[in-house]
């Protein structure tokens, strides 16, 4: 068998369980599949076709499958099985992938699978749902095992073997003290392993264990399970009781997202949900034109900033040509600011209050950067003059000074302002990651364009001016 | 105990500890540190200080301090520490952090280390310095638990028993055929633990389970862990013999790495390798100042597109004021394109081979994204001369055509150039996160100069021009 590296062929996937469900081949090829593998198929496809599929193969195989995160439809698809499957197939899931299925439902099928759930199903997921979905508690589950702080090593491997079946995870150990189930410490199924079965659980046990409360925020979770290299962390109330666990199968799933999500806001657009496939083309419509005619908005002010000059315009044609390059390395050096510092920020390197450090790193950086450029920028202008490549008049050498200066202006503009306004949209508690390349470019071209020309005017005044 | 979540502070520990390794304090507050706190403590403060820690804290805190991986200078600061000292730090790694280090040490450094080490280090190294860093190869470790297929489950809890200190992950064992060493399965510590010890391990084992190669890509490996909920994959060679295995916590930190690398292409500029505080000013500099310069040469274009239309110019002045507005337009369609057809690349929702349904799809979004701005441009136009804040003349209505007529044109070529720069990339096996937005909108900026000027000559044909 070859590795399988390969992760494309959903649809034909999809197509080819259809068909073997009409021919009878099912049975093989059902036995073959994994449910992730499955669940991807059939969010390629039409709903009413995955809710065939869903109807026609076991309830076991169905359960993995709609339990499966990037079965990305299964909100539609359940609505379209009958209601006992559904009820079945809800009852049986993942408590932090129900809930996170039943955010994702129609209020109609919500009120109407809601009261059919067993007791325990009903319980875990009102208690669930409380949390903002991407908290710790909107991806916690409540499968976890825990023991009382009297129990041995040999009897805490028993008590795991007998639920071996049933948890999320069972490498690691919940120690609560008997009265009142307040968290004492973890241990994990190794030190379990490597302790002698007398042991007593509490001798052996870490304590004082990172834990996160409900509300801390998903990335968070993902930091420290990544900093501190855990399979599972605990989320603990206020008294310190343990109301969940976060695995770290969810949280890679959680980096997977916001990675996407991080990027497309970069890039200057409302985050899709679903893959680009997935997504309607309404929907892509709408998460792109928004921003675009909020930046067209912005980009209108650069017409009125221009209708300022017009006069000089008029005068010194030559001026408009070199406008396009000095505004869009003001965008350029502000993007590659703005990109840093939302890394920076969103990995926890670091914190608003280092804002005074960074405005005078990317200040030096931003001066440098800029001279480099206006080097760049006065040589094409009069060596292109010198060469005879174009005539630029008797005033070249102060067009290619106007066009150096400026692009040491906007350059500098444009690292200072792609480096702060993630710190601004943070201290405004917004996600810095909204502070796109095409917004920090938006906002540095209406600036570019002035500086442009009050810099023109002086070193014109006399000659072209 | 406060919930752990607050990670900064790095600094101000590290203070503490150099002060309290001076008043004889350090025990209590070394015993409470954990490694990977320590490790990022020590990144932060000068290499000769880090050393003087490193040599004053026993050996096996040593030892996990020099295995972090976010401990980012540490081939530095091994440079520094007694030779012994080294030689025993670095024997006592993990294969896959010892291999990451040494592939960060001087030269010098490395040939002075590498005949101390002992056999079985020295051996692991080699063969895992044979792997590109970025590959599983590069990022597996060489110690997990293999067995034979004739074992019982309680055999195998016991020999996982034996080994559950020194193995990197103990939770999956390897089953592996006795006479060639090739992979037969995989069993979890969850399922021995939930069957009777006197059944044979192959018979509860899972077959045919996911592999990769040493050369596969690690962003390909992450992708495999995510979605089949692994904590671990195993890495066979061509004669399915198992080489190596890449844990999940290994996958976290490469989802990480890989985010901000991808974010800060996207940003148009070089990947940083440490953190933005760590990372020196000048190659801060470099790695900005490169690509800053490369995209002004492309801007250069610009002036030269635009000198070919300096005489239309000169009689419609007015032109240039919507200049800005149109070639960032432009950019920013294109912006939004290369972000979602490279995080759908990346993720492996799409393949080369869809390059085509891109097209169209892109195609009918830009149309339409066009026609929303060309109508807003239009407005703005006719409403602002009609209003009286501007008077663009009595064929202000035509101007407002141009404009309009360029935004179609150049959101089109934007959603275009964005869609497929990064299909060409990947084509020519270069990462398709290069195709950053500076880079695109500064190819767009161009064009987009262009149409303009070819649109207006078209339209105000008889009037203005």
């Amino acid at each position: 068998m070859e590795p399988t590296t390969e992760l494309a062929d959903q649809a034909h996937l999809s197509e080819r369980i259809l068909e073997a469900l009409q021919t009878e081949e099912a049975t093989q090829l059902l036995r073959e599949i994994r449910p992730p593998d499955l669940a991807e198929a059939l969010s390629t496809i039409a709903p009413q076709d995955a809710a065939k599929i869903l109807q026609h193969i076991s309830l076991e195989l169905a359960v993995s499958v709609i339990d499966e995160h990037a079965f990305a439809n299964r909100s539609l698809v359940l609505g379209l099985l009958d209601l006992d499957l559904a009820t079945a197939l809800v009852d049986a899931m993942s408590p932090d992938e129900r809930a996170d299925l039943f955010s994702q439902l129609t209020s109609e099928l919500a009120e109407v699978l809601r009261p059919r759930l067993s007791k325990e199903a009903a319980q875990n997921l009102s208690s669930l749902l409380r949390y903002h979905p991407e908290s710790a508690g909107g991806i916690m589950t409540t499968e976890f095992v825990s023991i009382r702080d009297h129990v041995t090593v040999g009897d805490a491997i028993e008590s795991i073997r007998a639920v071996a079946n049933q948890k999320e995870t069972i490498y690691y150990t919940y120690i609560t003290e008997s009265a009142t189930g307040i968290l004492l410490g973890i241990v994990s199924l190794r030190e379990l392993l490597a302790n002698h079965p007398l042991e007593l659980v509490k001798d052996i046990m870490m304590t004082e264990p990172k834990t996160v409360y409900a509300d801390t925020d998903q990335e968070e979770v993902a930091r420290l399970l990544s900093r501190y290299d855990l399979l599972a962390i605990p989320v603990i109330n206020a008294r310190r009781q343990v109301v969940g666990i976060v695995t770290v199968d969810d949280v890679l799933d959680v980096l997977i997202e916001e990675q996407g999500e991080d990027l497309q806001k970069l890039g200057g657009m409302d985050a899709i949900e679903n893959s680009y496939m997935q997504t309607s083309f309404f929907d892509l419509l709408k998460k792109r034109g928004g921003w675009l005619a909020i930046l067209l908005f912005g980009e209108m002010l650069t017409a009125t900033a221009m209708s300022h000059f017009e006069h000089d315009l008029s005068r010194a044609i030559v001026l408009s040509l070199f406008l396009p390059l000095i505004i869009s390395s003001g965008g350029n050096s502000g993007s590659q600011a703005t990109t840093l510092i939302i890394r920076a920020l969103s990995v926890g390197e670091m914190a608003l209050s280092d804002w005074w450090k960074v405005v005078r790193r990317e200040f030096a950086t931003g001066l440098a950067l800029g001279l480099l450029l206006a080097v760049m920028g006065f040589v094409r202008v009069v060596l292109w003059h010198l060469a005879g490549f174009q005539d630029y008049g008797p005033f070249y050498y102060l067009i290619g000074a106007t066009v150096g200066l400026s692009l040491i202006g906007v350059v500098l503009l444009g690292t200072m302002a792609g480096s702060m306004l993630p710190f601004a949209l943070k201290r405004l508690k917004l996600d810095p990651a909204s502070a796109s390349a095409p917004l920090v470019a938006t906002l540095v071209d209406v600036s570019g364009v002035v500086i442009y020309f009050m810099i023109a005017s002086v070193v014109l005044r006399g000659s072209l001016l």
